[in-house]
Formats: structure tokens, C-alpha cells, sequence
């Protein structure tokens, strides 16, 4: 017999109005992972997450110390002969500037027609928030949960996670199950329904050049010394060619090239470039030549400036040499690139083009391992009925361009196999202001989730 | 008989502390004339140089119009058959950005040790003082003065100056003289006693480069997109070669290559390349190959970043596409090189480098033509003995690298010979963190300007 979920659903619409207002309570801690002065913000957050777990029934919930900020865990293990399903979501965010673009405070979430307005509202609250109230209605409605859970929910994914692996490597007896589940991707464009198959991983580091302890004029000076600018351009200029490709040597030896049936089956999402190009309001696209734009995006490797900094930034002019000139730059990766290989690669790249003059730095920042999850996999099949069922269309299975270094942990620390089952709409703005989240992307991710629950009940668990 | 000025150095022993507090009171007012903020703050210091001048006794003073910052003019012409001397300075100021680096409020001007700490105490309100005192010290203690004045004291030098040429143009009445004597300038390495007999011009311009109308997550969209920050060092390192040549065709056209007189005489100023470069706190000297370091500093064209910024700024790691980056770049000019040439080849090498997929656009903040002045004019001389007596050593003739367009603007508007007579220390950090002026410096720049009032009374005067 199957199960129609219509007492899960009542309960979901009546706790409407409190599960909104406990949403924007959660939104409104500015949880900024990578801002030292939000240090006891971010703690806030985990506490709410841990409370909310707790007052469920979720149990052995704990706010666990990673020697940075903590990962919150909590299971509930009585689902007999039933899968054990690792969840994880992360309750940090990015920072919030350029402040000015922002429509309404980051951390005073509002409703403005079908959207939630905040920081976090989509990456990853909002998504974390699905997965409490999931727990919440089966535990209170039912009593139970249909398969085991183990919840880990961290406050460094905006940071770099870079406690993560060494906790999940200090608790691999709390990972131990059947499968991950991460809600942390979205739809794809036009908010069709997706499921993420494919992440991409990351490498960020940051250029320091220093020239002259102090500002020096530019007419006594100019001339007789290398300028830290001029010198960090030259550099981050050597990096890419004109045509978009990567210009460090070694740099694609590793990446996997797409297999013809793979650009074939990617060249079936649907996809209206000149609609996304207006969306982003640029005059053209613009990549690596000899791939599709949706290949680009999500199965070949990149390298962009994040930021760059150096000298007089204010109003009219200041004819100064800066002392110093600064730059963060991030490759997205692709298998098999691995981070620190491509840092290493980085390194030796910066070190030939350094000119004379000044001192060139290169520091890591973070990197994180790009990782596949087969179409095939009944666990990625299963949830791809439940949205069916839910949104009314069958998923699209996508390569997103983005990168959740954990996907790769939880595949070589724990085993698990990963499915990446996200809500956020493709336009939620994530990383950007006026961060949001649609009504019905969140409203659909809670039901289809539930049912997730009760579907994942039926299939063999390997693991007990 | 020879005037020894015993009267006017007692009446300036015995006003030293006046003019200490006089000095701090005027360097106290934050006239930084880039920042429209401070639009009152320069307007202040504009009534405080005129009033200064009326109470001395100098007539017809004047707050003028410029439709920017005001010109105080005032004049004294009482000297029958003396020559006519147009002085010029400016009472604004550099802004103070990076304020952290100051070791003492830039705007509470202090003593330790040997100088005065303080925005403006050399560039250029420091300067401007000595000629308001030595304008009082002759008319409190003889009643006159030995030559014909007219002070001409800007508010915008540091921001280009943008309208000043037309004020002189609408005003070349005031401006009928012998020559003119610009205070803006400062001793040589060592602090040397220096006059400066040549200036470079200066092209000062922003690039804007704009892509995506918001930053962009750089997992979901990098691939896609043109980069801003990344297509803005394209620009930028292809306006240099990594030799240190400026890389704009056409660029070298105009310039007066030295003579070999000239070259044989800059080799003679005495020069501790080693010195300078650990003063400047560098690992090694840089610039155009085939020319010394003093040539480079003085007579060769410079190509620099003054300022760069796009995307994030912050601590750790945010990995987004930055909507737009910027940058703001000068030129030093020399002869025969014109700053609106320049702009246009500059801008012409923009096109050729701006890549697709972004909008890159250029603007010329300010421009000012470079110039010589001859060694062996009469009023140079005159100054160069002025010099001796008060420190002691016959000065160097210097061809500096700094921009004061002023200078070329005298030459061609009222058609007057320069005498560039300043006394900052080098080592004064001009626009620079912990600006400073030497005590000794100002207290002889005043003696000196005292006795060359006098000294230049005896040549004969071509306009009257």
C-alpha cells in the first residue's frame, strides 16, 4: 500500500505561519563563517540547530568542538531493517558586502511576493531548515521516522571547511549508514527540477605583493622602483590567455575529459543562453573555447580573481605607488584535479612570472575535491520519483558548476554514496545580495523530503 | 652695502613660537581637495591664507572664484623699479588614506625630534607658511617689501588642479610680473639643498571595466562569464612590458631624449642607489633599461597603478565574480610629451586589449604638461646664492620627478619664467602616511625667501 503522507501534509500546512517565523529566526543570526567578529554568531546558529533538533526528538544531539566552529550532530537510529541516511547542510553564510546592493538587511529576512529575502535564506539555512521540519513532522505526527538518520550540519562550509574532514575522520562511527544526502545545491535555470549528479572542487588561494614599506609619491618614486601593482597584474595576467583557457603548464593533465555520450546527454538540458546572458546582464558569454556553455559551467575547470585590492580606491586622484597589492583568485577543479596539485602547479607559475622589485607571496586558502555520483544509483533514482511526485516534472540530472568539498569527504572517508537533493532556486542569489528562496522551492523541498523518508524505507539497507 | 637682514631674523627668533602655533592651526584644517566632504574644510583653510595675508598688510586680497575650490590672490606693488614676483602654493592637501599606518592623527600636527608631523606640513601648507611670514616678517619690520608680490595660492593642486587654468586665463591682469617663484618642491636625497629646474608632466585616468550586474557565485557561473577582474589585468598588464617599458604605441614618440651634457651633469648629483633602495625598503631598484635611476626618476616617462579594487576584500575566502573592477592609473610626462596625446593612445591600447564579454571604459581625472626651467637665468642664480648663504652649501640643480603643472601653466599663460624654490625635506613622505617637514628646512626655506626678496630687487624688472 502506498503511502499518501496526507496526515504529514495537514500537519505541514498548519504549522505554516510557525514554521516561517522560526525560518527568520534562524535567518536573522548572521552566521558569517569567514568574519572572526561573528565567531559567537555562527556558535548562535549551531545552538538554534541543536535546540531545534532536540525539541523534535532527535537524539545524542551535541554541539561538537572542531577546534574552529563546530559541526552539529544528532541521530535517531530506531528504524529497524530500514537504510541509515547521513544528513548534512551547513548553518554558516557568506558575508554580506557589497552592503549597499542589498535591498533590505541581510539579517532582517521579509517575504516580498513568492520569496524569502536574507542572507542564508537559500545557502544553506533555508536548506537545513527543510530537513529540521521534515524530522519534526514525522517524529510528532507519526512518532517515528521511517529510515535511521544521522544528522551533521556545519559552520565552516563558507570558510573552507577546514576542520570538516578531520572531524568526520575523528567520527566515522557517527557516518556509518547507507547513504549522504546533501541540500545544498538548487534547480536549474527556469526552476526546473534537478538533481545535482556531479560537483565541481576547489582550490582558493591568495597573491600578496609587497614593494615599498610605505606609499611612495609616484612623480619622486616613479620610475625607480617596481610598482606592486603593475607587478601583481603581470602575474594574475600570465595566468589565463585572452581566449579563456588556463595558462598554467600542467594545469588540464589530470581533468577527465567528457565522454561523447556524457556531452550528449548534457546537451539535452534544456537551456536558453541568450535569456541567462540577460539575466546576468553581460553584453556576451564568454569561456573556454571548444565547450558548450553548459559544459563550461559544470565539467571543465576555470580560474578567477575573486577580489583585488591594492592603493588608492576613493574619489578623483592620488598619484601614490601603493606599498602592497593583494588578490584572491579560485580554481574550480574537475575530476581527477586535485587541489593541492593544482596549488602546487599555481605556485610554480607565480614564482616564473614574479618580476623583480617586489616580494611575491602565495598562500591556500581552501581547496575541496571534485566528485560524480552515478545517474544509475537506486538512492539518486528514488529521490528523483519523490520530486517527481512533488514539483510535477521529472528532474534533470545536472553538473553544477559549484563546489561542496564534502561530497568527496563523505565518499572517502564514510563510503557513502552522495545525493545531492536541493531546493534553492537557480536565481536565489546565493553568494551575492538580496539572497532569496521561493515559497514553493521550500515549501516542495519539506514535502518531497518527507516522502524521501518513506520511499528510502523499502530499499535493502547494506550498512546496519 | 649689503643688507644683512640682522632686524628680520631677530623679529623671526623672537616670533617662533607664534609661527609654530600659526603653522599648527593652519595644517589642523582637513582641506583634502579630492574628498567633497572636506569641500568646507578647504574653503576654511582658503580664509585662513587670506586672512593671514590682510593682517600682514598685503592689499587687495581676494577669495576667488574658480566654480572648484577658491584661488586666494593678493598682491603688494609698492616697490617702484623692483621686479614683480607671482608666488604661488596650494593650501590643499593629499588624502590620508591608509589612515592605520599613521603613527599620529594626520590632522593634530606635532613635534618629535626635528619635525613637524602633520597631512600638509610639507606638501604644501608647510611651504605656503614660509611665504606668509616672510611677506610679515619685511612689512612688520621695515614696512615694505623689497619687491612687488603677488601671491596666487591654490585649492585643488591635489586634485588635478581642473580649474585652475581658466582662473589664470580670466585673471592674466594679475599675473603681469617678472617671474614666478612656485614653493612645491624639496631638497635632494641626503637633504641636499636643491632647485629644481625641471617637472614632468602627468596623465592621471580611471578604468572601469563592468560585466555581470551583480558578483556571481564562481561555482555556478565561472566558466560562463567573462571575469572583470580578470579582464581588467589583461588591460593593464598589457600596458607594460615586464622590462619596465610602457607598452602604448606611440608613447616614446614626443620625448626629448637627454643630451649627452645633460646625462654627464645628472651623473654628477651625488646618489647612493643603495641607501635609497633600503630607505624605500625594497629588494631591489626597478625601471626602464638603458637609463640610470636618476634619469629614470627625472627625465624618462613613467607608467603607473595608483589604485586597483574589485570583488572581495576581507578575510578568508568569498568565491564569487566581482559585477566590476577598476583601476586608476598615471603617467609621468616629459618633455615634449602633451597629456591629451598621451590619453589618446592610452585609450586607443585599451580598445585593442579590452576583451569581449565585458564593457571597459576610460576617463582622464586630471593632465598637466611637464617643464624645464633654465639653468643659468638670473633669477635662478639669485636664488641658487640666497641658498648658499642660509645652509651653507650651493644648491643642485635637480630635475625632479613630480608633476606641478602650475609651472607650465605660468610659462604659457602669463608668459613668466619658474623658479622652482622649495625646501622639504626628501625623506618628507609627501602623500604618504606620517607626512612630515624638518625644522631646520623650514626655518631656513623662510630666511632664504627673506633674502631673496631682497636679492632679486636689484635686477632689473621687464614688466612693470
Amino acid at each position: 500500500m502506498t503511502d499518501d503522507h496526507g496526515d504529514l501534509d495537514t500537519y505541514l500546512e498548519r504549522t505554516a505561519a510557525k514554521r516561517l517565523d522560526d525560518y527568520f529566526a534562524f535567518l536573522r543570526i548572521p552566521s558569517i563563517s569567514a568574519l572572526t567578529e561573528h565567531e559567537d554568531d555562527v556558535r548562535a546558529a549551531a545552538r538554534f540547530v541543536a535546540d531545534h533538533l532536540r525539541e523534535s526528538g532527535i537524539e545524542n544531539v551535541e554541539v561538537s568542538e572542531t577546534g574552529g566552529h563546530p559541526v552539529v550532530y544528532g541521530d535517531w537510529l530506531h528504524a529497524a531493517d530500514a537504510p541509515t541516511v547521513v544528513v548534512y547542510g551547513h548553518y554558516d553564510v557568506q558575508p554580506v558586502d557589497p552592503l549597499e546592493l542589498w535591498l533590505r538587511p541581510p539579517f532582517e529576512p521579509s517575504v516580498e511576493g513568492d520569496r524569502v529575502y536574507a542572507r542564508g535564506a537559500a545557502d544553506d539555512k533555508g536548506q537545513i531548515h527543510l530537513h529540521l521540519w521534515a524530522a519534526r513532522a514525522w517524529l510528532a505526527v507519526r512518532g517515528h521516522l521511517p529510515v535511521n538518520v544521522r544528522y551533521v550540519f556545519e559552520g565552516e562550509e563558507e570558510s573552507g571547511s577546514v576542520n570538516l574532514d578531520r572531524w568526520l575522520e575523528a567520527n566515522v562511527h557517527r557516518l556509518r549508514g547507507d547513504l549522504a544526502v546533501i541540500s545544498d545545491t538548487s534547480f536549474f535555470e527556469g526552476n526546473l527540477p534537478a538533481i545535482t549528479v556531479g560537483l565541481r572542487g576547489l582550490m582558493y588561494a591568495q597573491i600578496d605583493v609587497t614593494g615599498p614599506k610605505l606609499d611612495l609619491h609616484s612623480g619622486s618614486y616613479g620610475g625607480a622602483v617596481q610598482n606592486p601593482a603593475n607587478a601583481l597584474v603581470q602575474i594574475l595576467g600570465g595566468l589565463k590567455a585572452p581566449d579563456g583557457r588556463v595558462e598554467i603548464p600542467g594545469f588540464y593533465d589530470d581533468v577527465a575529459e567528457l565522454t561523447p555520450q556524457e556531452r550528449t546527454h548534457l546537451a539535452r538540458i534544456p537551456f536558453d543562453e541568450d535569456a541567462f546572458r540577460v539575466g546576468i546582464g553581460v553584453p556576451a558569454l564568454f569561456g573556454e573555447p571548444g565547450y558548450t556553455v553548459t559544459e563550461r559551467r559544470g565539467a571543465r575547470p576555470t580560474l578567477d580573481i575573486n577580489g583585488i585590492w591594492g592603493g588608492f580606491q576613493g574619489e578623483g586622484s592620488k598619484t601614490i605607488i601603493p606599498s602592497s597589492a593583494h588578490a584572491k583568485i579560485s580554481c574550480r577543479l574537475v575530476p581527477n584535479q586535485e587541489p593541492d596539485v593544482i596549488f602546487e602547479r599555481l605556485r610554480e607559475r607565480v614564482s616564473e612570472l614574479a618580476p623583480p622589485g617586489v616580494n611575491v607571496s602565495l598562500r591556500l586558502h581552501s581547496g575541496g575535491r571534485p566528485s560524480v555520483t552515478p545517474i544509475d544509483h537506486p538512492a539518486t533514482q528514488t529521490a528523483a520519483r519523490c520530486v517527481l511526485e512533488v514539483f510535477g516534472q521529472e528532474p534533470l540530472y545536472v553538473r553544477s558548476g559549484g563546489s561542496i568539498p564534502v561530497a568527496a569527504s563523505f565518499e572517502s572517508i564514510a563510503g557513502l554514496p552522495v545525493v545531492l537533493l536541493g531546493f534553492a532556486n537557480p536565481d536565489d542569489q546565493a553568494h551575492a545580495p538580496n539572497e532569496n528562496m521561493r515559497l514553493d522551492n521550500y515549501e516542495g523541498g519539506l514535502r518531497t523530503i518527507v516522502r524521501y523518508w518513506s520511499a528510502l524505507a523499502v530499499l535493502r539497507p547494506v550498512a546496519a
